[in-house]
């Protein structure tokens, strides 16, 4: 067992925001906690007698004092649970009590009086994964969920937290227990000592490197979805710089606005290219006026494209693109050689008459640069735009998705590790002066690897580390 | 009906803050509801043949496009309601979420897309109101627990969310309609018409009078704990008026630091003087190598305490009371006449060993001020400042409390044009030359007045309001 979580005790966490607001809960679990929580309750026989799965109205009390019943902190809803049906496996008293501050604190302060003590980060779920309730897979899942910014992030936690990877994982695991089955048989048993490379076919080894590589390289598409990408907006001040990000957020408005904390200033603004999330940054822009790009706008911007993962350099249709465009794009290009470039040719609305060919990509300083054509005015080409963006990013379209990708750089390192191994086994199969059971050791490296992920063989620091990344109450 | 909030129609509304964490509730009610949501759940049979108040595990998912099942929103528990055992007293069906922005979200845009329209401000106690499973001085109450601060205000909202201002406004009708009995009676069969003055004896009236007095008495404290008060921190720079601010923090540290949002800069943080709820405001203070008191720090200190409802000035007891200080307490008597003052005596550690007199009172220019010994350094005294600063606002202690107090102005208007009716039917019972036709008028009149707390006599745009001023979810 890891250190603090220990089991059944009973703990208290408040699992919903601490804002005034309609409702609020608060979480038991372990040995006992619905008859503790009854001792604080107006009805203590029906809280305990009560079905399991059920809801019991009553009032949540001070404790009592002198025989006397202590005073009424609130009018609630208890969820009783009994083990192992919940969702730590343990008995739990959810408590549905009024969102107001003094009221959720108090519950909670009277609850920690009673025996129970505060959860710690991600206990709940701790417990599930202890009693069987779940895999290390779909708890992380509960995690990455929560953390979800964009409805597509949340609808790529929901897969794993369905157990889709987990089935997929296991797949995999037996596949590599039926190679190392017949590797075993192989060695205990040789046909003809003669034959040993021909003994063992790798083919079923080399489908299961695809799918570790493929598994491995969703990472990067996973990652961009759960933290987001950072977009860097450019360009001079008279290119519609800001009609653009005015547009792109007004696009997003619905989703942008609703989510608590998402802007900061204007300079920032957290946007979802169709669900893929990220904070686009308004630069100071270039002024027409300047006779140098060395301006303080300029060391803005290159501390920004420093962290950027995509720039979009705005320029006017008709105006093209101008020396000063050149000159920075050049600069930057030598500064930041990695970062993708989308030149965005915008006011096509004004150069609209002309029609005249729009070349999907456009070069500059014999660079070549990725081209869409917009106007922030209409709105036009927006669409083209999000595709691109989405393509430069290295975003997973939801359609593609066949197998679902990996939910956390843990994870991501353990399936590496594994196909590490995976291969090595394959490449000794194959060269044939090398014994047998260096492909067995390889194929159960690569099972124990694969065991981490899902948390069949996991050492206690790693519980640690997973369920501290927790918020409270889960 | 009033405006907007039509009944029984399907409503959802997230009922917890749209803020990251463990868990979310998502509240719909109206005829159908429970039905609306099986269609958008993995176990739809399950939902809608739940047993009553309990709670039944399974995933929110989107709904069926072109016959096939749609896409797994979110892992969840639904607490079904069947009518009238709810809330509001219709079928309910509680969505108990992750806590995830984009889940919630996306969950309730599922929801409004499936049948249900978005909940209006405290539409789902207006729905319990109309249903008759509240009167309004428990829907109030409601909006009372969310908002409180303190513990105190907390209590202070669930006393009268229990029913205990219903039951003594009850009471107090009762009484009225006995009254109103017996002067009926005398109207209409007169004893002896030469002894219509003594036909009638106001005893009962001037019982009720006195209690609607109390009761109308009792909202300016009450407003106190609800809203909370206005402090504001003077004195000399070296009288220790900073460690006093800190102290005082201190001391609440506990309640204060985990109320979001209660501290917004060094200058003001929010405080509760013994379950009162304060804002405490540090002044810029005086400096001592100041000649004139007409400084900056004096006019800031002037704005802050024309809004102020309590003044606590800090002086150095050993220093004792500066010509300054004289000046400066002189002038605010005159600028704020009305506003409380009261005198800190700082640094007793110090004096200790001097011990002589130390009055309640100190005299200044010829006005008389409260006065309390304190050592911010020890915390020394703050136990008797916090009692002086609750004396001085008015606040009502709990232990006080024989009867509950009004939860709003609203009910306060109304008590008060009640009490004006009973004073008014006292005076002419009394007055011997007045028909009783118009002592039956006022206490019919005390008796809607009355009807306007509870609810049973309430115009529509007085529902409008007072339900407006809720929360969405509530």
């Amino acid at each position: 067992m890891t250190a603090g979580y220990t089991p059944d005790e009973p703990i208290a966490a408040i699992a919903t925001a601490l804002v005034p607001s309609a409702l609020a809960i608060i979480r038991t679990s372990g040995a006992g906690c619905v008859e503790l929580v009854s001792t604080l309750f107006s009805r203590p026989r029906a809280l305990i007698e009560a079905q399991p799965s059920s809801l019991v109205y009553g009032w949540l009390c001070e404790p009592e004092a002198d025989g006397k019943k202590g005073g009424r902190i609130d009018e609630v809803l208890i969820g009783v649970f009994r083990a192992p049906k919940s969702f730590t496996g343990e008995d739990m008293a959810e408590i549905y009590c009024h969102g107001g501050t003094a009221v959720v604190l108090r519950i909670y302060q009277v609850l920690l009086h009673t025996g129970f003590r505060e959860a710690r980060r991600g206990e709940f779920t701790f417990r599930a994964f202890v009693n069987g309730k779940t895999d290390l897979t779909r708890a992380e899942a509960v995690h990455e969920i929560i953390d979800a910014k964009t409805d597509e992030a949340r609808s790529h936690a929901a897969e794993r937290l369905s157990g889709a990877l987990y089935r997929e994982l296991l797949s995999i695991k037996q596949r590599l227990m039926q190679a190392l089955a017949s590797v075993e048989a192989e060695i205990e048993y040789p046909e003809d000592e003669e034959t040993i490379a021909d003994a063992f076919d790798p083919s079923g080894l080399r489908d299961i490197e695809r799918e570790l590589s493929r598994m491995c390289a969703s990472w990067a598409s996973e990652k961009l979805y759960q933290d987001g990408a950072r977009i860097i907006l450019c360009g001079k001040t008279n290119a519609g710089k800001s009609s653009l990000f005015n547009t792109l957020l007004k696009e997003e408005r619905a989703i942008v606005s609703d989510i608590h904390g998402t802007t900061r200033d204007w300079l920032e603004s957290g946007i979802s290219f169709d669900g893929l999330p990220a904070r686009l940054f308004d630069t100071a822009g270039l002024r027409e006026t300047d006779d140098s790009i060395e301006q303080a706008g300029v060391k803005r911007t290159e501390a920004l494209a420093g962290e950027a993962d995509l720039m979009l350099y705005v320029i006017d249709t008709q105006a093209g693109i101008s020396e000063e465009d050149s000159a920075f794009l050049t600069q930057f290009a030598v500064l930041y050689p990695e970062l993708p470039v989308l030149l965005v040719c915008n006011k096509i609305d004004l150069a609209a008459a002309e029609q005249k060919g729009r070349p999907a990509e456009l070069c500059v300083n014999g660079k070549t640069f990725a081209a869409v054509y917009v106007s922030a005015k209409s709105a036009a080409g927006i669409d083209a735009l999000t595709t691109q963006v989405r393509v430069l990013l290295g975003a997973r379209e939801s359609t593609e998705r066949e197998h679902p990708g990996l939910g956390s750089r843990r994870q991501c390192k353990a399936a590496g590790e594994a196909l590490d191994s995976v291969t090595h086994a394959i490449q000794i199969a194959e060269d044939r002066s090398l014994p047998l059971d260096a492909v067995a050791q390889d194929i159960e490296d690569a099972l124990d690897a694969l065991g981490e992920i899902t948390g069949t063989v996991v050492p206690d620091d790693i519980l640690d580390i997973v369920f501290s990344q927790f918020c409270l109450g889960k």
